[in-house]
């Protein structure tokens, strides 16, 4: 395989890259465009022009913000970006007539450790990203969990209290993604904050106000914030309960971990996390708990790696020239 | 292929049945043994003897009580019988000198619908079987999800509750079996009754002193007890937040239930399993929820299937003559 081209489609940042041989040679960024779908389409293209305009390359992978309906190769609905309806696969292949491979973005994170990454030798595997919402992907028996409609990873969405009345935005109670995703936590922050009976410090008057965000939630921990704390080591109870759910489903070797929360604040999240993990998993253990291997760019290269060695069920339905 | 040999392994009974082309011929049956591993051994081949002794037949399928150990073929831990440790594949593939498929009694009864089964045509289903414990298998992709140590589907362990101080067999907090596993069905009664207002029925004087068996639970339930009725639909919740979680992990077209206290109970749980699921499932909607095929049977049909079509990740440590 000599060239691929790599798509990221992120709530923020839409992130295209050239690989060859496997190496990342070239990228560019843009802000994702939310004005509806054709922009997203037209911003594709012109940033794969601009980098591989000339050039020869062998496929594209796209790697998005889900869920999509992978059979038609549509991406359903974009929380973040407010539209849905996204005709992809179709689009970039037309244009490009080349092979396109579409995935959603954390199935991608998980298919880059273990194509190109820490995950090489491993058949059982999972990737978790804490970032704005909360995303899993899997390997299981070495074949990525894709499912029908592409949505077999979606344990973001796993009910970990379900007497809970938080809604998620999916629209789902209890779920994992409702309590500790990025977009969340200032909610969830201020439930906490609602039962807290310690002092009133910064971040509980924040908190209260329902605008602790998580950047401000782990740098007031850091400095020693006692409410900050508590609420951490809350979230870190929610990822614990969430991962072994996660270990129940998939029963993987190592979780690599990512997303901007993760990686920013991984002293504060891990060595608690694996504790807590103890309390849930039972007999089944706590497997190894690993930062992802490409940190930032996990999902970019996850895109890379779904063309470059395309999961069985992705090339399934992928966009044939 | 001509004629293979099932063996279920269940709690209470061990069965074994001849199948020929597909279809159940022959079966037999006793108590499952619980003075340990060797006693199980020999009742096994002595069922098999009994049963097919002079005769051909190409493979072994068992399905057993779990959590296995794939790799080495060895039921790991077998709450239910007070034992563990017990090599079965080799045992009976020396004795019978015949390949031997091991494998858990829920992936059995997942495969079953696969292979033998109404969800012949279907790539992505289920299996949830409400019992003594609660047991999951499923098919991602046409694949039998089972993972590098046989147990990646032991969802029934999914924490359903992160706040919860229940202790599920397993040593885990706050598990969907810990709740609604049949043999928790009294604790969480008891639980129940500790926060009841309402009268005090003889289902909650019962429950009280944690004595309300799932059989006395739902045959009051049908009786119109109020506090019976009250438990039932707390049960329906939280199994409508299991197989919520459940469709994020695996992306089911349809989930397959079975179960004594689901088969013989169904009209108490369907209808309002589907409407809570409703409510916790959000955007990824619910499947279809189907009674299992085989009945009591399943997971004998199941331990046939894994003989007649083996899955890939079983038949990778199969034992070979």
């Amino acid at each position: 395989m000599g060239r691929v081209v790599a798509v990221d489609i992120g709530a923020t940042n839409l992130r295209v890259a050239v690989f060859e041989n496997d190496k990342l040679i070239s990228h560019s960024r843009t802000q994702t465009p939310r004005a509806g779908p054709q922009d997203l389409i037209n911003a594709i293209a012109h940033l794969i022009r601009g980098l591989a305009g000339g050039e020869d390359f062998d496929s594209i992978g796209v790697a998005s913000i889900g869920p999509l309906d992978l059979k038609s190769g549509v991406v359903l609905w974009a929380p973040n970006l407010g539209y849905g309806n996204v005709s992809l696969r179709d689009s970039l292949g037309r244009e490009f007539r080349r092979p396109v491979y579409l995935t959603n973005d954390a199935l991608a994170g998980a298919w880059a450790e273990k194509v190109l990454g820490s995950g090489k030798d491993v058949d059982d595997l999972a990737y978790v990203t804490m970032s704005t919402g909360l995303g899993v992907g899997a390997v299981v028996d070495g074949n990525l969990v894709v499912g029908r409609r592409g949505n077999a990873h979606e344990l973001g969405h796993a009910v970990v209290n379900f007497e809970s009345s938080l809604r998620c935005g999916c629209g789902g109670l209890g779920h994992w993604e409702a309590y500790v995703g990025g977009r969340n936590i200032p909610r969830t922050a201020q439930h906490v904050a609602s039962l807290w009976k310690g002092d009133r410090t910064r971040a509980y008057e924040l908190a209260a106000q329902g605008s602790l965000s998580p950047e401000l939630l782990y740098s007031m921990a850091r400095q020693g914030d006692e409410f900050a704390k508590y609420v951490v080591s809350y979230i870190n109870r929610v990822h614990a309960a969430g991962m072994s759910t996660l270990v129940t489903a998939y029963d993987p070797e190592v979780i690599f971990v990512g997303g901007s929360i993760f990686l920013y604040n991984e002293d504060l999240i891990k060595p608690e996390l694996v504790e807590y993990m103890k309390e849930y998993v039972g007999v089944f253990g706590v497997p190894r708990i690993e930062r992802c291997t490409f940190g930032d760019d996990q999902v970019l290269y996850g895109a890379a790696a779904t063309a470059i060695n395309p999961p069985r069920a992705i090339a399934k339905y992928a966009y044939r020239p």
